[in-house]
């Protein structure tokens, strides 16, 4: 066997090249096609962010015009989806995962895409963008309906970030709230190869096609390694309540090497340059509502954590209080980063396909040598 | 930055260490734990090879017995999920792709587990004994329902083997069939980190569940690089209709740089020893139907391959005349792989739950270097 050994979970290990995203993880570097995070936080919405990923270059006033259409168009669900997602909200209400709904919906709606058998990269283009309008639309759905309320229907105009507070909320959100979930949006868009893009990566490149991709994408997304850990931050933040109760409970829980849900990662060893934006919308959200203690325990638990554990928050830590003070329900906040992520993994499912070559590793073999087979009465 | 780059595809690179199968692409050896292919193709039935992956060792009568009363026991699907899927086979026919069907109902079962927020091991072996009986009654149901039959009912008892073969064509299989299917779902069964195996892998390792992983792998075979080569063998060899075609055709085609289903493997660089025993159930399908033709073009045709372009036949080739012969649906094959490689996903999921570390690779990044954001006028 000529096979090499690679770091546990390949870490560091650089498995392809690609012109999306650079991240450099001791400087606190994040660009998106050569755009700095915080020039995209600040000045972009997140369909300019969609255009950029998916196409390369920042979109035109047209080109945008273009992609916030195309996304409108594609809000309204097949029927016979919408109906499986609003008898599974009725039928299974908060019980259920929504992100088990949205991976199965993304699924299903490979059975209804207009171009189905269609592996070229117009065609995934087109079901990216069509996929990101209607796992929102699924999301609100569930949300809404598992509540017994009534669903949003879907508009036909809007930007993104509007459409998705209004699938989730069934109210139209003022400017901050809207700007908050686009900023959001945007600076979850994309991360290079995580885990949940990296097995789009190794789905796609066995020629697979972009539903079967992102299906595996929002599977990997689900893990508290990975998406899964916003969830956890709140119910983090309500177990302290008050900020006297925060240092002895953070110091219990690192005593008990239970990991603190929102800190570390595994590339970055600065700060994420995403938390500061997030850290700032947490803070507004906070004001607008007249309540920033959330806020502010936020901060407190990351300024121990960082003392007692030398870890930073990272993206997770902050999104968490941000759609908290939105209102919106806990279970929700992975789903709404897949509906973010969805603009990445459709770029980097372009990006596999334009020079594809299946993914293949190896495992070394640590097992029972070579052994005669024993008959059923034998063993 | 401090990452290495590693070879395109993570050809030949180990990234992790397992117990499960040793494969040497030099040697054309092949064992589960241990035990070598010819073996188990020999002498193992599908339910042993189940224990087998899943606990390790080879499992005694009376294992074997709770094995098969496991599977047959979860054999009806949940109401729900038989509606939708048969729903989807009145609606659409022939026209979507059976694994698309089968990756939604592997996704949409997670919905329904009784172990749902279960991550151990106890219930993630019992969640991958049930999708492996369950997938096996969805997909019968969609291949009797789409073509107007009635689906077979989940029986109580019976091999695995027999009953995929009864959901799949609605009538007993004689002894020679049966025993054929066995072997050949003993034979898909598993083989390292192959694409699906490693996409299972990846998303387990975020902490997500049994079902997402499953899902992500259904979703992996699909591709032609993969699962999806089989159901292109029987095209070919319709192609090539007499023997005498057969050596001009693949001539032609090889000039023309097309690819051939059917042979090369990014790891065997000798035959495939699961391509001996499919060859031998494809000759003994054909004799028992009283019509070798299709075994002795498939033989021409590796011949002129091996002789023309240093190919071998892998398992895919042999599999596709087998199962034709049965009189199963070309469009079916890659599902049936999957329904067998149920139990090597399972056993890789379990095998990664045990000592857990996230995959998450890097990218090197060669798009554009950093640059200003301009206003949107000016694009």
């Amino acid at each position: 066997m000529t096979s090499q050994q690679s770091k546990a979970g390949l870490e560091d290990i650089s498995v392809t090249t690609s012109t999306i995203t650079s991240l450099a993880g001791e400087t606190g570097e994040l660009y998106y096609r050569g755009y700095s995070i915080h020039d995209l936080a600040e000045r972009a919405t997140f369909e300019e962010v969609v255009g950029l990923l998916l196409d390369g270059e920042l979109p035109s006033r047209a080109q945008v015009a273009v992609i916030s259409r195309d996304l409108a168009a594609a809000r309204a669900l097949p029927g016979s989806v919408r109906e499986w997602v609003a008898t599974v909200a009725q039928r299974f209400g908060r019980s259920v995962h929504p992100l088990d709904v949205l991976r199965t919906t993304a699924s299903m709606l490979a059975l209804e895409d207009p171009d189905r058998d269609d592996n070229s990269h117009a065609a995934n283009r087109r079901k990216g963008i069509r996929l990101t309008a209607q796992l929102a639309t699924a999301l609100g759905l569930l949300a809404r309906r598992r509540d017994g309320e009534a669903p949003t229907e879907p508009s036909p105009q809007g930007s993104h970030a509007n459409y998705l507070f209004r699938a989730l909320l069934g109210r139209e959100p003022d400017e901050v709230e809207e700007r908050t979930l686009d900023v959001a949006l945007v600076l979850h868009a994309e991360h290079e190869l995580n885990a949940s893009t990296f097995a789009a990566r190794v789905v796609t490149a066995t020629d697979a096609d972009l539903h079967a991709a992102i299906t595996a994408a929002i599977g990997a997304l689900k893990g508290p390694k990975h998406g899964g850990a916003n969830e956890d931050v709140i119910e983090l933040l309500q177990e302290i309540r008050t900020p006297e109760r925060a240092e002895q409970l953070i110091k219990d829980r690192l005593a008990q090497r239970q990991r603190i849900p929102g800190f570390g990662h595994r590339v970055w060893r600065v700060l994420d340059p995403r938390a500061v934006h997030l850290a700032e919308l947490s803070r507004q959200m906070g004001e607008k509502t007249g309540d920033t203690s959330w806020y502010e325990l936020s901060k407190l638990v990351a300024d121990i954590v960082r003392r007692e554990k030398q870890l930073n928050a990272n993206v997770d830590f902050y999104s968490a209080t941000v759609y908290f003070k939105m209102g919106i329900p806990t279970d929700l906040y992975t789903s709404i980063f897949a509906c973010a992520r969805l603009a990445g993994w459709t770029a980097h499912v372009l990006e596999q396909w334009s020079n594809n070559r299946l993914i293949r590793p190896r495992a070394e073999y640590v097992g029972p040598a070579p052994r005669p087979f024993p008959a059923i009465g034998g063993r």
